[in-house]
This record gives C-alpha cells, structure tokens and sequence, in this order.
C-alpha cells in the first residue's frame, strides 16, 4: 500500500479492534491486524509501538480536547462546572461512531490486567492534568485535586455506561446527567 | 531469632521503610533490611514475597476496616454518609504511629511508576469493594459506582494532606473536612 494513503491508522485501528473482538487481545498479533488491514507488519510499526498502542491512541488527544474546554469555561465559572464543561466536551470525541470500537475496547482493557493498569495510569495523568487547568484558573489545593478526582469519578462512570449494551445516548448527555447525580449524591 | 517472635513483622517493616528512605526502594535489598531487622532473609520471606510486599501489606486489613464500617452505617444513612463512616474509620487505620511511615511510603510510591501502579490499582480495588458494599445496602447503580469513586477522590485527597510535612490533624479529621469540602464543591 501507498505510504500516503490517508486512512492508514484508522484501517489499522478497526482491523486490530476485529480481531480483538473476535479472538481475543492477547490471541492476536500484529502479522494478523496488518494482514486484516491489507497492510503490512513494517507499516503497522510506524503507526503504533505495539498492538497495546492501538488501545490508547487517543488518549492525549481526548486529554487536550478535556483540558481546553476546562480553560475556555466563563473565569467565573465554579471548578465543578468548569469540569463539567470538559465532561461535555469528552463527547465530542466519544461521539456514536467511535462507540462500537468502545464497546470492544472497554471490555478488552477490563478483561487484561496489564491493560487495565494502563488504563488506571491514564485516568490518573488526566485527573493531574485537569487538576493542573484548574489550579491555571486559580482554584488552590485541594479543591483543585478533589473537583478534578470528582471529574475522573463522573467521567468513568458516564463512560461504563455509554459502553453498555442497550445505551443510545450520546456521551455528553449522559456525563452531564452523571454529574448532576453526583451532585444530589453528595447534597445534605 | 525465633520463630515465635511477636512482633517480626513489625521489626521487618521499620527496617525496610528506614532504609527506603535513607537509600531508596531501589538500591534497598532483603539481605539489607534483615540485616537492619537483626533478622535473616529466610525469615524476611516467611513474611514478605518480596520487598513491595512491604508497602503493601495493611492493604486488605485498611480494605476490610472500611467495608465493615460502611456495612455497619446506620440503614438509613444516604450513601455518601456510609462512605464518610467508611473513612472516618480509616482514621484508626491511618493513626499517629503510622504516620513517619506512611510519609517515606507515599514518597517511596509516588517516585517509582510499578509502584505507582499498584497503588492506582489497590485504590481500583478498593473503590469496587466499596461500591459493592453499598449495593449491598441496597444502593442502586450507577449511584453505588459513583458515590464509591468520590469516596476514593476524598480519601486520596486527605491521604495526601494526612503525610504533608506540617500537617498535625489526624486522618479521621482531615477526611471528614475533605468530604465536606467535596459536599461544598459539588454544590450548585
């Protein structure tokens, strides 16, 4: 294949996700991702590290989008609801045809520890980074941490629940609605 | 030294979190903290599988102290208020003693990423059996999840300030103002 053929890494991400959903992660190799792609291995390589990679592609992707919607909110805006504003955001990047590549993927990641390690290590550097864009807005410690943990608590709930089976809502409306129930939750 | 002795395991843990923090993890081997111990290696390993085992051992009793103060939380008390006995109770886990430990341990972790790791794990860890103990009171999800989650967010928060070098307050304390300070945040 050419080496500028534009949809390269997405034909690669949907071909490794396939086989991750129908044989298993650790069953598939990266010969096997390339052959479904009709690519090759060497071109797979200059894409993604290793097939781990394919699962964690996007990740400083969705953490810039999160963190520039938190740094756009009204300055007046209280540190919950700025975090709200990238909770929103987030669903912009989870939109409705990301959400089948999801699905395998959440329960790829929770079926391999060392997958579901990494995937800790990724919501604890995107609570730090939140954490970060708040203290920017000048929010001290700890309510900077505490708002941003908060976050990190709706925005992987809101996720285990856009993943589920029979849900059609959009991740946004459904992280909005998560915030609001913690909210009531944590009302006297 | 005898097999018998009472407190081994105690004189194991001084002496391996003294020279962590003279030395650091690293460079810290068994041999050296039995030796400290006044001990042997053997006998270090009929306590310990290795010497990360060593900052990790209280973690199921601190797991099993919470879930039983949750359960024991009156059943009418709102989910948020079982979580707060759950970490008021933490208080005696985390008490003074423990304190010059728990600061070399957090350091300790908070510079060595496979520690780290288990640390994000150990909190995963705990926030499910949290959320399981809820469910068992007849919490409903997504609520179970989410109230447990922002029961780790005020637990890690207050761990945090709890090894601070110029903090006084007890654990208890500190978590108690932490969950308010969350209660405080999260309100509109």
């Amino acid at each position: 294949m050419g080496r500028w053929e534009p949809n390269t890494e997405q034909r690669f991400l949907v071909a490794a996700i396939e086989l991750f959903g129908e044989i298993g992660f650790e069953r598939t190799t990266v010969a096997a991702i390339a052959q479904r792609a009709g690519l090759t291995a060497r071109t797979f390589f200059r894409y993604f590290d290793d097939k781990r990679e394919v699962l964690f592609k996007g990740s400083e992707q969705l953490q810039q989008t999160m963190v520039e919607a938190l740094a756009r909110a009204p300055l007046d805006a209280a540190p919950l609801e700025a975090i709200g504003a990238a909770l929103a955001t987030a669903g912009e990047f989870f939109n409705d045809e990301r959400r089948p590549f999801a699905r395998i993927r959440y329960a790829v990641v929770a079926a391999n520890p060392e997958l579901h390690e990494r995937e800790l290590i990724k919501m604890a550097t995107l609570s730090g980074a939140l954490a970060q864009a708040l203290r920017a807005r000048g929010v001290e410690e700890p309510d900077a941490s505490l708002a941003a943990e908060a976050g990190i608590a709706v925005f992987r709930i809101a996720f285990a629940q856009w993943v589920s089976e029979a849900e059609t809502r959009g991740y946004g409306e459904i992280a909005v609605e998560s915030l609001a129930r913690l909210r009531k939750l944590t009302a006297r």
